[in-house]
């Protein structure tokens, strides 16, 4: 007699992941997306005067040009959909890059603007968008002084794609980036993390509550220009976007071979986004910011630099959130209240596509 | 008693356009292009130290970095089909982006790459794209030194799309752009016409012929360092991509204010090309190049520029072309060898989508 089946257990075939081709989660800013960069990428790209060190792919490179240190960075835009509540396409594609541009310790000066546009795109959304665009750059201060435009025919793109690349100067005396990343060092982050991706996912989702978080979208530059204050004794600076407050973090402790110790009740995270969370079964920790960002510095400026991010107004609840350690080179490890810890670990990255 | 209809005069309805959507046209170096990026992008955007004289919009800037002159440029790649005989869309993303460097006399230096890549598209040819710009990079002594990479859902891309921009060090001495361009002034061309675009439309036709040409994707950058000797008599350069050899001289004629003259006999175009040209009825005039520039220089300086160009590689049937003249300002009248003229004028640009 045969064993009928149990209907509690259904036996389902195991996902097909398809190593052949691109993925979703190659953009997704989690394992897969490394995999795709340090694979099939960074093997054949250099890395400006740090190509020994092999930077981080997403860091600006800083180049000599005729003695001055020049901050070069680029960065693509296929955020759908193009507005959503706290920004859209223009401000991000002009923000994303002139943040690239500050994490390298660099004020940002001029950007390019490359635009994809789909055929049958109503000309009043790309008129929208380049006005945006011209808002956030006269905002920061920044000049969109060279660009490029094409169009495909309908289908084969997504309304609007942009690229914007940028240049800066970086100033005498700021050594910005992971080499710099100490055992001691504090990490500090300028305030409350996931809103940009929760206000993207719920407009997908058609979340509609009270309070809704928008997009944190926003320029750092003139908060890190506050921060150079700190001179050399501020190491590293990272803003958080795609894998979000996590990946950026593992990345920078993978990269450099220390370990990170971080608080959780010391991580702020407003209600609007835990709850958005829950329901969405997504983990704030991974979720994409576009307007935050950790500073990592000596033990002694630590102090110092919690009251440059409390004064600034494009941080909001700022808070030393945890330390640089030689425990557990190459890990994040996340401590609850109780000091009971959990290590953080890259997601493959599907979560959250075409969040930027 | 009514008048049959004749069946020899079909009346066709006119063909609807509809001017509140991006079109094909837009994005093919016509008329419409042109509307498009003096309509909607031009007003949003700067043009660097040159914005007083509003350059033409797809020129590098040159803007100054800590005392040296910095130019900077960017351009997407949207190339249909991805490889193509004579190169691929990474080798393009390379070239192109040197040479709209070298178009302003810049040295190149630097480059950014954007990937925007779709769903389900093999990671060998990623891997082959990246290889691809790797080589036409080192072969130029450039440094890729900067990237990103997104992914977007299957149906919203198309393979690969890449952004390229640029940095280049303008030396001293060096004054080339539309603004210098002066009645009298010969016209040179680096070489003969029509091939790139017509071994993409080839390819898509499914044109199968003995000798069909292959694109003349190639750097211009070490062509243009040799051209730099001719130091201040070297006035403008400029190379031929969408709309082709008419669209460039056009663009420059309207934009400085002077008339041109053109001698079509002394214009080269290989009999493949001709050919070609006359089957999928293109005019040669209009059709995309990649490797090829014009030069515009002092009339005593065209024996040594055309020595300069006959002696190097990249130029292919280098020849004195035309002049500049006070005569019909603002237009480009082409002379056959009877000497009757006919005006150039831009085309809407709906010829060869997706041309690079």
């Amino acid at each position: 007699m045969t064993t009928p089946p149990d209907p509690l257990h259904v036996s389902c075939p195991a996902p097909r992941t398809d190593q052949s081709t691109v993925q979703l989660a190659h953009g997704g800013g989690g394992r897969m997306m490394r995999t795709l960069i340090e694979g099939i990428l960074l093997p054949c790209f250099h890395g400006g005067q740090d190509a020994g060190r092999r930077l981080p792919p997403h860091d600006s490179a800083v180049v000599d040009v005729g003695g001055t240190r020049l901050a070069f960075t680029t960065d693509s835009f296929v955020v759908s959909p193009l507005f959503f509540p706290g920004g859209d396409i223009g401000k991000l594609a002009v923000y994303g890059t002139v943040n690239d541009l500050a994490m390298a310790g660099a004020r940002p000066l001029y950007l390019s603007c490359g635009l994809i546009l789909e055929e049958g795109t109503p000309l009043d959304t790309v008129r929208r968008v380049v006005q945006s665009m011209q808002c956030a750059a006269e905002e920061v201060g920044v000049q969109i002084v060279t660009g490029d435009t094409k169009v495909v025919d309908r289908g084969k793109a997504d309304g609007i794609f942009i690229n914007t690349a940028g240049v800066g100067i970086v100033p005498d005396g700021i050594e910005v980036h992971p080499a710099r990343v100490a055992a001691g060092d504090k990490i500090l982050l300028s305030g409350d993390i996931g809103r940009h991706g929760i206000a993207i996912m719920s407009l997908r989702e058609g979340l509609q509550f009270d309070g809704a978080p928008e997009s944190d979208c926003a320029s750092l530059a003139d908060l890190v220009s506050q921060l150079t204050r700190l001179g050399a004794r501020l190491h590293c600076l990272r803003d958080l976007t795609r894998g979000g407050l996590a990946a950026a973090l593992i990345e920078i402790a993978d990269h450099v071979g220390v370990g990170m110790e971080l608080h959780e009740t010391a991580i702020p995270i407003v209600p609007q986004v835990r709850g958005a969370c829950e329901l969405l079964g997504l983990d704030p920790l991974y979720v994409a910011n576009e307007g935050r960002l950790v500073a990592i510095v000596e033990p002694g400026a630590a102090q110092q630099a919690l009251e440059i991010l409390a004064a600034h107004p494009a941080a909001h609840g700022a808070a030393v959130i945890g330390e640089v350690t030689q425990r557990h080179p190459r890990e994040v490890e996340l401590l609850n209240a109780f000091g009971t810890g959990r290590l953080l670990d890259l997601l493959s990255g599907e979560q959250m596509p075409r969040i930027c």
